[in-house]
């Protein structure tokens, strides 16, 4: 392993603790002081979905993002668990019978399982909500015009334009099979969205000029299509090796993707040119940006 | 009909005229401007919704506490129309399988059974983020403090320590009943919080002192508390008229109520004492508040 990879591997543990900590202050009844109260299930059931030892990507890139430009590193941590609490409203619907009908995620029970269904629609209806209620809130230490700014951001990325968009299409491309151009805009909103609303945090935290703003948001487009490729060519080697005796939902996993249509050489191409585009937006801020870099290769290269 | 009562019924229809018009633009394909699609079934559910004939009577709470004092009208109709979204996202989710399980809704198939359950989620998840998007959005021309100050409370009104959270303690309540202060707690969080919003917008879009502001929010108070002591009278009175021939889900609609609890005499002075309590805050607005007060006079007497 390279040093830089090494230091990114740091950095993505690091940042994970802290977001783990962020969230678990943020989704405690004593942090949440109001008329009202609580109840003790609905939080409960929260907590089972978002404090699960994720990954927290997209909060890294919010954290790192903002440590490009030097922008203050506790409104970030808001913005950065804000923005996983709408990741995690978003597996916890998706994983619903009316959904995806999934019963685990990451080796224990879903929210609908562990608690019921309408406890679980109502947990990702607070989550959802949460996550405005943390970045307007003014200990989000930012002026007002940059907290509007993320809340608009946000919403848009999250919303019918973005993530619940794509998921829509999702559902409609099940019946009917979409174009190639079809396929590239429901992977830019229902994946694409967040991970480059993750990456503009840090132009926007830290008030940069247009410039900024606009190679780190291209450079949140790149890393989310590189998150998508990397994860159909995944699928495409798994169906590959289970050819014959994939069952269920299994079958056809790679069905429907870029990588489905163009073949495994065609995508790890595509891929090295991601990681190369990457590399260029990043050029002007030198060494500074060595580990959002070396996150767009680990994205890129991963192989589970 | 008294003139006072006449010119609150046409200030009702001539509101609910322009929410229709607000939220017909904001929901139309051309409205939603950006660079990515929005998927046309998922925005004929939304539609579908939301676009039903409601009264509105949030939505006219919002516009006439601005007209008190003289506040924006235009942004008013925005952050009117931003939570007539919440409002029909809850109905949305509500009438889910998993939830109250209902068929139709003012006589029309609920989103579920005119899509699928997954758009329903979907369309519920998207206008309670578009929402946020409403008010977050220079168009509604307010200065950055109001438009976050407004964010907060309606986020605060409608999540966890809210509607939501009010959700929540009802399933509850179908397993265990909650003693006194435990109905008054889940009813002031699941139909009081939205209500109350509704109230303090005026002061909020119009920059007013603190004391308007409290007000403004006792009087949201007492109206919620009188919109749902009127409800449950109803339930009562249903249920004293069908006894023995109650089935299902009419069955003990009017238990675990205040007013099951105190019996209709004491629902009936609680109800004319809520009125003066609001003819007391409304007081100092003189004439001009004649309208809100009404509306006050409306929801306690209603029959229907």
């Amino acid at each position: 392993m390279t040093t830089a990879a090494q230091k990114f591997k740091q950095s993505l543990a690091a940042n994970q603790d802290a977001i783990e900590k962020g969230l678990d202050t943020l989704l405690s009844a004593e942090a949440m002081t109001g008329e009202t109260e609580r109840p003790a299930s609905l939080l409960a059931a929260i907590r089972h979905g978002v404090l699960n030892g994720g990954k927290r990507f997209r909060p890294f890139l919010v954290l790192e993002s903002t440590r490009l430009f030097d922008g203050n590193a506790e409104a970030a941590l808001r913005v950065a668990c804000a923005l996983e609490c709408i990741h995690c409203y978003s597996l916890i619907h998706d994983d619903l019978p009316a959904m995806d009908d999934d019963d685990l995620r990451r080796g224990r029970p879903t929210v609908h399982k562990a608690f019921d269904e309408a406890t679980a629609i109502l947990a990702g209806d607070s989550l959802l909500t949460l996550a405005f209620d943390i970045i307007a809130d003014a200990r989000t230490d930012l002026n007002a015009d940059a907290r509007l700014k993320l809340i608009s951001a946000l919403a848009r990325a999250a919303g019918l334009g973005g993530m619940a968009g794509g998921q829509a299409l999702d559902l409609q491309a099940e019946k009917t099979s979409p174009d190639e151009a079809g396929i590239v805009t429901l992977q830019a909103m229902k994946t694409g969205a967040l991970i480059r609303f993750a990456c503009e945090t840090g132009a926007i935290i830290a008030n940069t000029d247009q410039e900024d703003f606009s190679r780190l948001s291209r450079f949140g487009a790149v890393i989310g299509l590189a998150f998508q490729l990397a994860d159909d060519l995944l699928d495409l080697k798994a169906d590959e090796k289970t050819l014959g005796k994939a069952t269920g939902k299994d079958t056809g996993r790679g069905k429907g993707t870029l990588v489905a249509m163009h073949g495994a050489d065609w995508a790890e191409a595509r891929l090295d040119a991601l990681v190369k585009e990457a590399a260029e937006l990043l050029a002007p801020y030198g060494e500074k940006a060595g580990i959002l870099l070396e996150a767009a290769r680990f994205v890129a290269t991963r192989e589970n």
